[in-house]
């Protein structure tokens, strides 16, 4: 497993090529070092042109040609069709979500306080039978402005109709690597859709838009259909998106009839020669490490701490042990009807705190290290380790900008610090994506909510109409 | 342990006596049913007289006397000197924090992801003997206002200075209990300071500051002083607020040095027949259960869960225990030194989901009943039972509006989830405490927190500097 490297580089001067498409002034920068350790640049200057960053500089850029466009000359001195006066605001890298269904913020608070079983057999898959596309339409809505709002630039879903899902995307300016979910009790017929999605969408919405394979998770789809799976992803050079090892329960299940851990099982199907995001992973237990550093395909895991507690699982995504085998952790919200909400933000916070807790260890996860899983890690979990992650000339443009000036983070003494622990999703200001502004000053500008909402409380009677006893699949680990 | 309730009574009409103060219609009004079950009036009107809850009722009053003041006669028919339209929000009874030390957000951020011993010792306790009167009143001036955004209306705050604190507070607009705190390195002035302090301030700022007695700790108050504190709390009627129990090390310590819990040595010095407020309590014993079951005082417990899973302290308070001897669990969030924010808001949905998680058990919390603690029991636990914590007729009109509109809280299938779980502290856009509007639609009223910033920011080189290698007092639990 190795992960390529992007090379930041705030010497490089701005380019003479005619005005950026978008300069940013006057910010914090979250930058990387050539260790990968997180920094910040005072004062910076963030130049856009073509969806890339360009630049990223220390103090206003004084170089370029003849001002034009709405850039501001007493502060840039440089020509721009977009200019945001960021003083007092830190850039960071746009969050990414490694793990979500969007479409499922229609049910959220639909199944409260329940442990897994009930909320899966009672609540959610006897629900989801009822879905219509249009559901799955409105809820990605929905989903895309929460995580807008939210500073989440970039979202790996894993869910049905995602034909649905990508049209949305594609609407919303987002950023998305997606997978159409199957299960074995579809037979063949669902490993070939999505296959046939993944094919269909890669690369689409101008780039944005790359897509895995997701077989549901090793308790649901079988081993000639998780082996086939990861034959399809080598021959397509795609990503497996699946759930395993969710948690202990699932483990302890999976040894009990098979006598081998789900991570075991991804294993000799061939998955972990892949390359594999795996959702959750809170039951990966200590035989599966060496299992794990094995792999040759790069692996990846998403962490949704929210959930874990939730439902009171006796344990979280092992990072420590993963990080010690240089397997990238990125932050997840899972789907909103177990975490109430699409807010990374929360989940890189809860990452630091119940990794703390539950090693026993106040020194780390610290904040730093946080700001590491929310930014390179979580783009290599998804995939897009080459192009996003980091605010460093030649990646994509995802940059969200944030306001520190609430009384709740002030004073700074460590803005690492006050970026984990301090700041909330609301005080991002700003999201962009590929260079395009999707939110100003907290104004969403490509999806219009009360609309959304309007016409999905309409539809929701019959959405989670359960009396006709039916469900997409049985919950049995 | 008898605990005085609050009687709502949605059926009363308005009063005739001219106009009221303020009428909020429209919006969805959390009230206590007989049983103290939370629940929620549709379309309510909250009628505000005299800085109190004069009604709380379902749909548009009619009854009144003739318009008047702003009173929008479209949507009230009732005369008021002031009207909130509050369609699409919910009102709740304000927040409280039932522990902290206001001044320490000067110190936010400023010793991370550290052990507590490392934490004061080497930070907090050397910094702290370079507090100047000035630095309390910006520290306590910001922490207001952070306060007031994130909903809360009343908080009980033991520090140093507290005269300084007293006049923030009375500027602010909001409501606390204050405690000078002493430890008995002072000697007899320590407490003697305290007991004046709580003389000369209680039921000062019309009625909004109450005080306590606030000896620091049992490791740091000996049980003389502990004695003599229970006799001043008994002689003047005082509530009494303490740390204690904070962790599992500190009970371990207690036991090994005289044989002793902290809870033990509470009740041996006739604390738990005062009114008492305990904070944290996470090192809460079996043994300690029959000691608390006797205690003739109102005690009441605040639990500020962050900080327990950022110092990985292996046990969070013993909430299920305490509440099935009829202890009231308020919700708190210590300082912001430890807990990097005064957000209570978290406080309430990271006590639902450590209290999952610690008794392993997905039912409990519910959202209900950590708005139950967010609620009735936060008001108990800082001996405000009769005055705040539900709107009910009769009680202070301490009120906070919660815009439910933004797409991380929509569709509501559980409002009691959606409060919890999904909104933030952010989403508070107005508070008001005894009918005083502090904050409207996000825009502080009482405070201006630039001003404040920039003075803190001057005087931080000052306040931090540890060279001198002075503390004033070391832990050693």
């Amino acid at each position: 497993m190795t992960w390529p490297e992007p090379t930041p580089d705030a010497r490089t001067g701005p380019s003479t090529r005619g005005p950026a498409d978008l300069v940013i002034t006057g910010c914090t920068a979250l930058v990387h070092d050539e260790r990968e350790e997180v920094g910040f640049v005072e004062n910076a200057t963030i130049v856009v042109r073509g969806g890339r960053i360009e630049t990223v500089t220390a103090g206003p850029v004084t170089a370029g040609p003849a001002i034009a466009g709405r850039a501001d000359p007493t502060t840039t001195g440089l020509a721009a069709a977009e200019h945001i006066d960021a003083r007092g605001q830190v850039a960071l890298p746009g969050l990414v979500n490694c793990h979500t269904h969007s479409p499922m913020v229609t049910l959220r608070g639909i199944a409260e306080d329940l442990p897994i079983e009930e909320w899966f057999n009672e609540f959610v898959w006897p629900i989801e039978s009822n879905l219509q596309e249009r559901d799955v339409e409105l809820g990605a809505r929905l989903a895309c402005a929460e995580m807008i709002r939210g500073g989440v630039t970039c979202f790996a879903d894993h869910y049905f109709s995602m034909d649905t899902v990508a049209a949305v995307t594609a609407e919303s300016g987002l950023r998305a690597n997606l997978g159409q979910a199957f299960f074995s009790s579809q037979g063949a017929e669902g490993r070939e859709r999505s296959l046939d999605f993944a094919l269909r969408h890669r690369d689409t919405a101008d780039g944005r838009i790359t897509t895995s394979l997701a077989p549901h998770a090793p308790y649901t789809v079988d081993d000639a259909d998780l082996a086939a799976t990861a034959r399809l992803a080598r021959e397509h050079g795609l990503l497996v998106h699946i759930h395993a090892a969710e948690n202990r329960d699932q483990t302890e299940a999976s040894l009990a009839r098979h006598g081998r851990t789900p991570i075991e099982i991804l294993a000799g199907a061939g998955l972990l020669d892949t390359d594999l995001l795996i959702a959750h992973g809170t039951g990966i237990v200590e035989r599966d490490l060496p299992v794990l550093a094995r792999a040759s395909g790069r692996v990846g895991v998403a962490s949704a701490p929210r959930g874990y507690l939730k439902f009171a699982w006796p344990t979280t995504t092992p990072v420590r042990a993963l990080r010690e085998l240089g397997i990238p952790v990125g932050l997840a919200t899972d789907g909103a009807a177990s975490n109430n909400s699409l807010d990374v933000w929360e989940s890189m916070a809860l990452t630091a705190l119940a990794q703390k807790f539950t090693e026993a260890d106040p020194r780390r996860l610290t904040s730093r290290q946080a700001l590491h899983h929310a930014t390179l890690q979580s783009a290599r979990a998804v995939g897009l380790g080459e192009r996003i992650g980091s605010l460093a000339p030649g990646l994509r443009a995802d940059i969200v900008l944030v306001d520190l000036s609430g009384p709740h983070t002030q004073p700074v003494h460590d803005l690492a610090a006050t970026l984990v622990h301090s700041a909330r999703a609301g005080d991002v200001h700003t999201t962009i994506v590929d260079g395009r502004i999707l939110m100003r000053d907290r104004e969403l500008l490509t999806l219009d909510v009360p609309a959304v909402v309007r016409e999905i409380n309409a539809r929701m009677p019959a959405l989670i109409d359960r009396s006709h006893g039916r469900r997409i699949q049985d919950y049995d680990t």
